[in-house]
């Protein structure tokens, strides 16, 4: 690993160019710095070469004072004296940094000097030849490095190569073969505005300490609810901590509309509430259930049809049923996208049972939302417009960075009496603007982080068309994909039929697997296949895509595509490395 | 507003100086810029000048070619051809920048020109002439600029711009008199990890996607229970999206500790369950006591003594109270740092009542937590480490970036069991390493952001005692605070002693209202001076402080110091203020 100690500021000392002593070249250096926006040009020439160095406004030709000059500390003793020490980041420690009182130098340096290393760390992700992982094991990991907090504090040198340390292992997600996850890519503007909302380092709850942000949030929940289809984007929403807080806030909403006085109560005061879901929907209607009082037990899972949808006769039999017995069904959750086959239940269809039996229709768009914005998709979440409340993650398939999931909500106000608990020090009701926009008292959090900037700045660089552009693109390479394989040797479908999302899901068959009988020993085998394949993938570090069992069917890749940096080479990539690693299975 | 189309890449067009037509300037330029770290340099002499003229390894001197250079490009045509144009942001869209084909120089260019924007930033945020607002009501704003999306891309000039004004606007949080919430100041080591978090864009479900942050989390965690006082730092723990969350949790898993099959049954299985804390513990109890079931009914508030400690007998009382009426204390919350008064609960006392009565214990240290790392004042918590659970914030009292909250559980596989619903397509059984890294299936999350970084690389960077030097800086302040009002004419304190936190609380009373007797009219008036006060400091932008009624107690402020930046002058400074802002009233 490169010293960051012998990186920017430290020029002059290995290869004998840029001389420092050359007073032209810092003179000129200094004169192109000052061209930097906002005075930060003169805050470095004043970090190289000292404030009494600082050149004069233009033209002047008097070069800088020699004993002036500052480059890194070479002396090696400690704690040392020498003029050029400050920007030696060996002797500098976190208390040199601003708000120290001459921290502004060594702050501009060391900020400065990260951002170097996430630019490489930016740029070698896209580059097909770097690794998507450089893999090791735990044990590796935590032998090789000393990763224990101390008493003592390190110096800003080793703070660097931490820094680096930490994305060496890390794992590319912005990179072009990186299939892994329904969240992959890394998006160029919505990075920036995450290092933003990173710097203003503030909390969504109220107007008074996070004005922009709070505007921001209004306007694109409301942009939201237009896409779905409720009448001029009224209703509610939040940005919360990812899609299974989403989900569990939608649950949460519907028993307080159904039965408001469990806030006070709890579930003691109501009869025994009842949701449904498909078995193919995702874990956290489960887990939000337990979370919630609601149980396990009380989550009914809807069969699907073998493309992975819901079936809406099997959901009304089993409202019927929960009915016959007592109890209340309170709430359908319907999935927009589901996550291993990326099906999309009939949603018209489900809101017609819901409107029949009076119950709060919820869908999870988590994944498949963002097809919303493609005029050529859309028709696959026909009805959302019917939901009472929709979870939709943009950091997924729009690729915005991790976090951001929203829960909109149709009936306006239902949150805020769901959850508000007036806590006076926060919400002061004699505050001197208008306290509509203190929308805190609605979440199940009091802090909350922003999320909602990088979203918003990535909507305003791409325009809606951009989305479109991207989540089209997105899907003909899946469609690519199935076009290739479904008839390729070697490979089955999970599923017949064209992909609806970006889920395609097969099996490879190595060879000697492809003689053998559909058996219980061919099964056992093939199940084998997938999880050794995925190993030898982040071993060499040359892709990485997911597999998973799902009911009978055993060990399948699951390939999703959301990444804007994959091409049609990269899906061609990932057919030849799997046959490459899985031949001789 | 500066044009960024006219900052760093566009020097030479204004004031004639830097002249980009003088060889040996551009030259020199990029001699020294050759000199970043890790090959930045290159990529930004290629972005100016051209791939063809980067400059020779070393003592090269053939001038580059003038045809070749490049500036911002001003014929203002569009689409524009000029060789120039690559680096004139008005042309420029998201499209262009990686990992679009020739995307890697005008993301360089972009994102450090963002990172200009942000250092400025940074640098007029510590700096005391500088707001720390600038105030404009909600319509305003909305009227000022136009937020909303669109169908059509904007180009990165305004996308640049968007990124000022949101920062014009924004709270300085870092400003050395921003005291308005728990959560204050900007730490430059945890800005640079969060800057790295946010490139690294993954999540921490498994060790598979996140690698060093799973490691990094488990380190960090098992750090603070060896502070907490647990054996050989044993126990598990999470990263939570704030202490509401935290504390939701630890109210899930006293739950499932008593009666497991919750989980399944849901809370009509189990009897009426009780929780107790005091009436200034945090609102988040009763937020997460609605959210799982239980109720806020069930939420017995028990009373505090003057300074705000929740009184023992009282709780003795009250739970005796519960189980005559056939009810199940399951859990006691004391509070480590209430939110306005910051007091600390006598936590031997609540331990001594919860074992004998066999309830689990949690501590709420959100906010005091902070003071585990002071050897000056950790006494304060002693009796944490006969806790069940505790809620401990680092993003609070040791100035860690938004959002780092942390719930410590004593028992470990406790999480585990509680949350676990074993998602196959995300922990399957058959990966090929450790499978107890994959720590995801613990949390009410599915995804979650990884928090941990920004804790951990300051931790390395200040060491233990760094945190120690900064928490009894702070407190020092609260107590210097504390020594000048408590006799000054025009302050009462709201509670007598010296503050146990940085909380102080008092009341100013303008000279009109020092005459008037002790009645409902003074107290009337009296509660409208800190609301008139306060929005006077957000109007001029000086400081922010926080006020609110309490109890029978009306509108007081609230003064907390978690700022690094923060002196002794500021303190002046803010007591000046307020006599300055209120003496009229």
């Amino acid at each position: 690993m490169a010293s960051p100690g012998s990186g920017f500021w430290s020029f002059g000392s290995e290869d004998g160019s840029g001389d420092p002593e050359n007073p032209s070249t810092a003179r000129a250096w200094c004169q192109v710095a000052q061209k930097f926006t906002g005075g930060i040009g003169n805050k470095l020439c004043a970090l190289l070469y000292g404030d009494a160095e600082k050149p004069a406004e233009s033209g002047g030709s008097e070069p800088p004072r020699a004993t002036s000059r500052k480059a890194a500390c070479a002396c090696n003793q400690k704690p040392c004296s020498c003029p050029k020490a400050e920007v030696n980041y060996a002797f500098l420690h976190a208390t040199d940094l601003l708000p120290a009182c001459d921290g502004e130098r060594p702050t501009l340096a060391f900020l400065q000097d990260v951002m170097d290393i996430l630019l490489q760390y930016v740029v070698k992700s896209f580059d097909r030849s770097t690794k998507v992982i450089d893999f090791h094991y735990p044990n590796e990991l935590l032998q090789e490095y000393n990763w224990e907090l101390a008493d003592q504090p390190q110096n800003l040198e080793e703070i660097l190569m931490h820094c680096q340390t930490t994305l060496k292992y890390a794992i590319k997600t912005g990179h072009p073969r990186y299939f892994n996850q329904l969240s992959t890519g890394l998006d160029m503007v919505g990075l920036a505005a995450d290092w933003l909302t990173s710097t203003a380092n503030t909390n969504m709850f109220t107007y008074e300490i996070a004005p922009v942000f709070v505007l921001l949030e209004y306007v694109t929940l409301k942009k939201m609810r237009e896409i779905i289809g409720w009448p001029g984007g009224s209703g509610d929403g939040i940005f919360s901590p990812g899609g299974a807080i989403s989900n569990m806030y939608a649950m949460l909403i519907a028993r307080f509309k159904m039965f408001p006085e469990v806030k006070e109560k709890g579930m003691a005061a109501v009869p025994r509430l009842i949701a449904f879901t498909s078995e193919h929907s995702h874990f956290s209607l489960k887990k939000g259930a337990a979370a919630l009082g609601i149980g396990t037990d009380s989550v009914i899972l809807i069969k699907c049809d073998e493309r992975g949808k819901m079936v809406p006769s099997d959901l009304e039999r089993r409202i019927l049923e929960a009915k016959q017995k007592g109890f209340v069904p309170f709430l359908v959750s319907a999935t927009a996208g589901t996550t291993v086959y990326g099906a999309f239940d009939p949603l018209l269809a489900v809101a017609d049972i819901c409107k029949k039996y009076k119950i709060w229709m919820h869908v999870d768009a988590a994944w498949g939302g963002g097809l919303l914005m493609s005029r050529k998709h859309k028709w696959k979440l026909s009805g959302v417009e019917r939901a009472n409340s929709v979870t939709w993650n943009p950091h997924k398939m729009m690729g915005v960075p991790l976090q951001c999931s929203a829960l909109l909500v149709r009936e306006e106000g239902l949150m805020q009496s769901c959850n508000q608990m007036h806590a006076s020090y926060l919400f002061q009701q004699d505050k001197h603007y208008d306290l509509s926009y203190d929308t805190g008292d609605k979440a199940l959090q009091c802090g909350r982080h922003v999320d909602v900037f990088k979203l918003w700045l990535m909507w305003r660089a791409k325009g809606t068309t951009g989305f479109e552009a991207h989540i089209d693109k997105c899907l003909e390479l899946a469609e690519y994909l199935y076009s290739i394989i479904k008839n390729r040797e070697g490979y089955e479908m999970v599923f017949d039929g064209k992909p609806q999302h970006t889920n395609v899901c097969f099996w490879y068959v190595p060879p000697s697997l492809r003689v053998l009988e559909d058996n219980e020993e061919r099964m056992n085998r093939l199940s084998k296949v997938a999880p050794v394949i995925k190993a030898r993938m982040m071993e060499y570090g040359t892709t990485m895509v997911s597999y998973q069992p799902l009911g009978d069917k055993v060990n399948f890749f699951r390939m999703v595509i959301s990444n804007p940096a994959a091409t049609h080479q990269d899906i061609d990539f990932l057919i030849e490395e799997i046959e490459r690693l899985g031949q001789d299975l």
